[in-house]
C-alpha cells in the first residue's frame, strides 16, 4: 500500500535542494515513513545509509535481521563482535554533507563525528520533515480509523469506570485496556490527572483516590498501523463546583475558537492565538502554560507545532491536535484536545467527535 | 531511600578522573540515576547540567515542572517560546570537555556543537556506567522484587493461558495483564514469538495462530519501582517432537553452564565463552547469534554487557541476564533467560527460579 521507494525518491529531492549527500537514520519515525522497518530502541545500532546514487544500506543487528521487510534497500547485518559505525561509514562513502536523524543516540553521533572527519553533520528533520508533514491519503484514513477507536474509548469511559475511591493508577489502566480493546495495537499513554494533579499537564498517574467534586484530565492514545491517536477529555466526579464549570466553558470556547481558526493558508501560530486570546479575555491567560497543539502522525508530537512564532502556513494533508488548558496550581486543571486535518479543499476536519462538555462520572 | 546528592557526589568524582568539567544528562536512565527524575522522550529539551562546582541545573519544560520532585538540582524552566539549549549553554559555563549522555537526540548534540564551540564533547557511559554497574543493596532489592513477579507469571502461563488457536498477538496481550496484575508497574515487553517465529530472537508478536506442536518462545518483562525484569522460557503446544526435546535441553544445559561460571573475578566474555562451548559442542553453534547477557538496572540492557571481547571482570552487585538460545530458520527458537547478581561473597544467585525445563501448554 505504502510506496517506500518513492518516498526515498522524494527525500533524495529534499537531499539534493539541501546540499544533502548521505541521510542517516536510526531510531524515531523516520526509519519506518521511509522502509517500513522500526528499530529497536536499544544499545545495538540499526542505521539507514541513503546517499544520493545506488542502494540505500540498512545496517542491522543480526538477531533483529529476521524482523526487517523487503523494501528499497540492502540490509547489511553485523554480528556481536562487529563494528556497526564501521558498516555505516563505508556505506556512507565520505560525504561531504550528511544529514543525521534527529532521535540518533548521542553516542553513535560522536562515534560518526570521529571517524568522518571531513564530513559536516546536519540534522535530517528538516528533510524528512517536508515529507512527512503532509500526510498522504492513506495515512489520513489510518490517523482517522485511530481517532475513531480513541472516540469510542471516550465514550465508554463516563459509562464503564467508576472514578469515585478508585486512584488515577488504576483507573489508567482501565482507559490502557480499552485503548487495546477498541482496536490500537499498542498504548502510548494514559494521563489520568485527578483534583489538584489536574495542573500538571503531563501529569503520571499515580496512588491518588478520586473524590467527589474532582475534576480528572483523561488524555490518552494509542497506535493502530503505525499511526497515533491522542485526545482529551476532562470529567467531573458527581458534581462540578461553580469555578470548574466556568474554567471548562472557557476551554470549550477556546478550543472551538482554534478549531474555527485552523484552515489552509492560516499561519500555526494563529491557531494557538485564537485559542489563548480566550482564555487571556477570560482572565486565564498565566495559566495556560502551553502551546495550543502539536502534529501527529506516526509520532504523538511532530511537526507542525502550533506555537507563538511559528509563521508556518497550514496547508492541506497536515493533522494536528488542537488542545488549550487551565492549570491552576493547587486546584485543578482542564484541558480539551482533538486531532484535526487539513482537508484537500482547505478546510479542517475533526477526527474526534465525542462530547466535549463537562461530562459527569460516578 | 535513595541518596541522591551521595550519587551527584561520586559522579564527580568520575569526571575528575576522567579530565571531565561539564556533565550534560538528557533522556534514559541517567537522569532518573542522579535525580529521580525521568525526562519525557519528547521533542521538548529536558537537561541535568552538572559541573564540576555548584548547584546543578535541570533544564526543563514549563508543563513538566510540577512533575520534578525535589532534589539536589536547581530547576530551570523554560516556556514554549524560549531557548532550552540557551539555559544549558549558560548553565554549563564553557566548559573545556563536556561528556553527554549516551541516548540525548542527534538533534540536540548538534545544538550544542554550533553552540559551544571551544569545547570538546566526549560520551557520558563510561562515567556513569561506573557508577550504575555496581547496584546498591536497596536496587538489589528492587531487581529481586521485580524478578519474583515476573516468575509469578512464568508460573501462571501454562497454568492459565491457552495457546492452540489463538494468536500470538492475543498471548502477549494476556502476559502483559499478568505482568501488571503481578506488581510490576509498567510492561516493558512481551515477546511471543511461536513456531518458525522463534527463530527471530526479538520478534515482534503477530497475527500467527499457535498449532499443536509448536515451541512458543515467551520473553517478557516490566518495571517495579523503576527496576526491569526480564526472563524467558520456551513452552511447547502439546508434546514436542524429538528435534525440539534435544534443542531445549542443549540450551538448559548452556544455560546452567552460564550461570555456574559467572561468579565474581571472572571476565564477563568468559560467561558467553562457557555457555556458547555447550552449544557450539553439540553442533548448534552458528544457531545461537547473539551474545549471551545484558546487564540489567534502571534499563531492560545496560553494562556488563557477556559478550566475547568484554574483558570486564564481574564484582559484587553486578546485575545480567544469562540467555542463551538456538534459532533454527523456519523451524523453531528455543531461549532460556534468567537475571542473575553478584552477592557482596561472589557468588552469583538468580533473580529467577520458575522451571526451566520444557513446560506443555494447552
Amino acid at each position: 500500500m505504502i510506496d517506500f521507494a518513492h518516498r526515498v525518491e522524494l527525500v533524495r529531492r529534499e537531499m539534493e535542494h539541501s546540499g544533502v549527500d548521505c541521510l542517516l537514520v536510526s531510531v524515531g519515525a523516520d526509519l519506518p515513513y521511509l522502509t517500513g522497518y522500526e528499530a529497536m530502541p536499544l544499545e545495538r545500532l540499526t542505521m539507514l545509509v541513503l546517499p544520493m546514487e545506488g542502494t540505500p544500506s540498512l545496517v542491522v543487528p543480526r538477531l533483529e535481521a529476521p524482523r526487517v521487510p523487503p523494501g528499497p534497500f540492502e540490509v547489511r547485518e553485523w554480528g556481536e563482535t562487529d563494528d556497526p559505525i564501521g558498516l555505516v561509514v563505508a556505506a556512507a562513502a565520505r560525504p561531504a554533507v550528511a544529514a543525521i536523524g534527529d532521535q540518533t543516540w548521542a553516542l553513535f553521533l560522536l562515534r560518526l563525528l570521529a571517524r568522518m572527519t571531513e564530513t559536516t553533520f546536519v540534522s535530517a528533520s528538516t528533510l524528512i520533515t517536508e515529507l512527512r508533514i503532509r500526510k498522504e491519503p492513506a495515512e489520513i484514513a489510518m490517523l482517522r480509523a485511530a481517532g475513531a477507536a480513541a472516540d469510542r474509548v471516550s465514550v465508554r469511559i463516563p459509562r464503564e469506570l467508576r472514578f469515585e475511591g478508585r486512584s488515577e493508577r488504576e483507573i489508567a489502566r482501565d482507559v490502557a485496556t480499552m485503548i487495546r480493546e477498541e482496536g490500537h495495537h499498542t498504548v502510548s499513554f494514559a494521563i489520568v490527572a485527578s483534583g489538584p494533579n489536574g495542573a500538571s499537564p503531563h501529569h503520571e498517574p499515580g496512588d491518588r483516590i478520586c473524590v467527589r467534586g474532582d475534576a480528572v484530565v483523561v488524555d490518552f492514545g494509542g497506535r493502530m498501523d503505525g499511526y497515533c491517536s491522542d485526545t482529551t477529555r476532562t470529567f467531573v466526579v458527581g458534581s462540578p463546583d461553580p469555578d470548574l464549570v466556568r474554567v471548562h466553558a472557557v476551554v470549550e470556547e477556546a478550543q472551538l475558537a482554534g478549531r474555527e481558526t485552523a484552515i489552509a493558508g492560516v499561519r500555526a501560530e494563529q491557531v494557538d492565538k485564537a485559542a489563548r486570546e480566550v482564555i487571556e479575555r477570560a482572565g486565564y491567560g498565566d495559566y495556560f502554560v502551553h502551546r495550543v497543539g502539536h502534529g501527529i502522525g506516526l509520532e504523538t508530537h511532530e511537526p507542525p507545532y502550533l506555537v507563538a512564532g511559528n509563521e508556518q502556513e497550514l496547508e492541506p494533508g497536515m493533522a494536528f491536535s488542537i488542545e488549550p488548558g487551565i492549570y491552576l496550581p493547587g486546584r485543578f486543571g482542564v484541558r480539551i484536545e482533538d486531532i484535526c486535518v487539513i482537508e484537500p479543499g482547505g478546510n479542517a476536519v475533526c477526527l474526534n467527535d465525542s462530547p466535549r462538555q463537562l461530562v459527569a462520572v460516578e
